[in-house]
């Protein structure tokens, strides 16, 4: 067998030609999304007033394994994809552990992470249908730079609500943003009427995704040719971002790889659902069996400690309902928490693996996600964005576990993006004035009190 | 022939076994460096006292034209290397030329430019030797990030001087520094006697590279155990850089492509050098031609408009001195010049060339970098440093002239970074509040007065 190289690099032909659709072939399919006024689930007319028509199809479609990738999109993933499949040799050596540690890095791309696989889709049919622009919401902001660089590449105006905390915490996220020619309003504002609603009541919030996407989707829907798109929760985002998957999966095959364990962070589950797409798909048609395991943030527990029920997406209750994992619309993040992974629920796809026990969870805490970073930038010479260290946190523990064992582990994960655009959050961790923040089941009761009651 | 894909990765094993030294095949060597206290040549003892023993060889090797790679250095290169050769499609369809335009992308690493290639060689020849650690300065910051990730990968001290309106301006380049363990130090500081006695003469400077370097070599010539490492200028550094340009051959080779015209941004020349090594050595061998094109700021025209004489290579006098193009010892650009590239003289292998009529030199303006900057950005999709950006204008530029001639050329430029720590420089051009400034023949006549009477 050849020697692993440290980096393996697909050729350009290797880019997928197809989105794998892992919903065709899960036997308990996700619960639809449901209309907020009617409580029935939502109609491809309905979805088409929110989305572009060809992402409210794909939002919709649970049966179509495949789905082609249209050849302009694949043109533009040129620019940046195939991404490197790492052999992380040094960071084994550190650990001196037994395990063979691999990780599918999404970052060498200047929206800093793999976002960017799913705004040049979404912006992509929207330029299709004819539209003017399209409107979004960001948290950690890399979703509004992948947004903004993929509608300045086709251009096509784009609209950025970015969480207000992130705002002021990343002022250069912001400008990164309109070197890409997008606008960019810190939410809560004054600018919808949901944004004055929140503002009335809680005029000192620091913003959450779920006021940011209220705000997006107020202002599509009352603007001529717009249309919203988000970077995480949706089927179709996890559509799409199952091009990390299948390249990496291509890559593994290449070289006679079996992954034992895949590791990805998860906040509205993109990343996580992409890389584990193809793995997942062969695990439920029973043609081979993973460990696979999503890490999320102590601070922002939806998997480990939330309530598997139909909620709102936002924290305005304008969008669909989701089934999901959560921890109530109206759940904010204490402020001490750094670093994106703040959404309240998660994909409903995922929510349905989890439930059904094809995947497990585990949560971490901050202090010990940046010691991760820290030690993973030194060793393997990438600065990882906070999310991704979350994943990195966790394949370091099982990595250390191994060598306890002696088990010759194969652990695959997603390292997302990089954490240029952090650093407030790793000068907290360097002056070691960063600390650790658990919700109390009396913060999280709320939360659930809140929860709408709605079965289907 | 094949269809020559958006990105050309070599494999790992096509890394380069060894660095190309251009001076060997030079007939008119580059002058040597000069004792400042003697006006002597500087011996290979001398120069020990300042760099790492095996630099010092390597700075005074104008014979050798191959020198091999430690292993150890190469496994390091495999983290991030071989860099994509990319061809812009992209850029020539937005600029409809019939050029070809290749770029070597260095920026995909954590320091965000080719600096790592040499901070990784001068840190392992530290290691190696022994040494505790190494001192620096940096300008825009690239330089000590580079620095930070080699000797945190190695386990050296790393204390960089850092100039003071960079660090000023990039807080979170800072920050990335101490992230990897460095200490990091704004220039000119009390913490030496240069520092203090230029802040006592110009108690208001916002700092420059000539003081920096003096700072830094104080403290490595004071302090048991330490040596001084240079980022640029020096001939042992466009050694460590000609991997850019061997790299970047062995890919066009590859795929049958010649370049017409090399074009390299160039502030003390290391990019420039590193990148052109090999082509330039076809051309003094008599074995092809390329057009060669340096780009330096308006702002900063050590070429276009220095004078080709020995200078000391810092303020404080306390270097070697140079031959080369300089503007002067005391030269500091005006404070409204954003990026790097703000050096006061010019590599001596590239002076030597340049005044050999074997490459030219043009200069642009700020504003000019930063309109190309913003169009590559939302074309290509990756926000440029603001040095690279000097090379990006000169091939647009030249892509625009191609378009009105007809000609085909094909144009090779080295993208030499990522601009994720300039957003305070973007800013300022997004909110059009960024200015040119071209010193007049006034601005520049005390350098050229202050140069010393020199001649060997």
């Amino acid at each position: 067998m050849e020697k692993i190289p440290y980096k393996i690099y697909l050729n350009e032909n290797e880019i997928p030609k197809q989105w794998y659709n892992v919903r065709a072939d899960m036997k308990n399919k996700p619960a639809p999304l449901l209309n907020p006024g009617t409580l029935k689930p939502m109609t491809l007319e309905e979805l088409s007033g929110v989305f572009c028509s060809e992402l409210a199809k794909q939002e919709l479609d649970d049966t179509t394994p495949y789905i082609d990738i249209p050849q302009e999109i694949r043109d533009f993933y040129k620019m940046y994809r195939p991404s490197p499949l790492v052999r992380a040799y040094c960071l084994e050596k550190a650990l001196d552990t037994p395990a063979k540690i691999y990780y599918k890095f999404e970052g060498n791309n200047t929206s800093g992470s793999h976002k960017l696989n799913s705004a040049i889709a979404q912006a992509y049919y929207a330029k299709k249908q004819g539209l003017k622009g399209v409107t979004t919401e960001t948290g950690a902001g890399q979703w509004g730079t992948a947004l903004s660089m993929a509608c300045a590449y086709l251009g096509l105006d784009c609209k950025v609500f970015m969480v207000k905390c992130s705002y002021e915490q990343k002022p250069f996220r912001r400008e990164v943003m309109r070197t890409y020619g997008a606008d960019v309003t810190p939410s809560p504002s004054n600018t919808t009427d949901v944004g004055r609603k929140i503002l009335a009541e809680h005029p000192d919030t620091t913003g959450s995704l779920g006021c940011a996407i209220s705000e997006a989707v107020e202002v599509a829907v009352k603007s001529e040719g717009y249309r919203y798109v988000l970077g995480s929760v949706l089927a179709q985002v996890l559509l799409h971002q199952s091009v990390i998957g299948l390249e990496a999966k291509t890559a593994m095959d290449k070289y006679g790889i079996k992954p034992d364990m895949i590791i990805g962070c998860a906040g509205g589950g993109s990343n996580l659902g992409g890389l584990i797409s193809p793995f997942m798909g062969e695990k439920l048609r029973g043609e081979a069996d993973y460990e696979i395991v999503a890490v999320e943030p102590a601070s922002c527990p939806s998997f480990t400690r939330g309530r598997y029920a139909y909620d709102f997406c936002d924290t305005g209750m304008v969008c669909p309902l989701a089934k999901m994992y959560s921890l109530g619309s109206s759940f904010i993040p204490s402020a001490n928490h750094a670093g994106g992974l703040r959404y309240h629920g998660m994909s409903s796809v995922l929510s349905q693996l989890y439930d059904d026990g094809l995947m497990t969870a585990r949560s971490v805490e901050q202090t010990a996600v940046f010691q991760a970073a820290e030690q993973f930038a030194r060793i393997e010479g990438i600065l990882p964005a906070p999310e991704s260290s979350h994943a990195i946190r966790a394949a370091m523990d099982e990595a250390i576990r191994c060598k306890e064992t002696g088990e010759e582990k194969t652990i695959l994960f997603g390292l997302t993006g990089t954490g240029y655009f952090d650093m407030v959050a790793y000068q907290k961790f360097n002056d070691g004035e960063m600390s650790d923040y658990i919700p109390t089941d009396e913060d999280l009761k709320p939360g659930f009190d809140a929860l709408p009651k709605v079965e289907l």
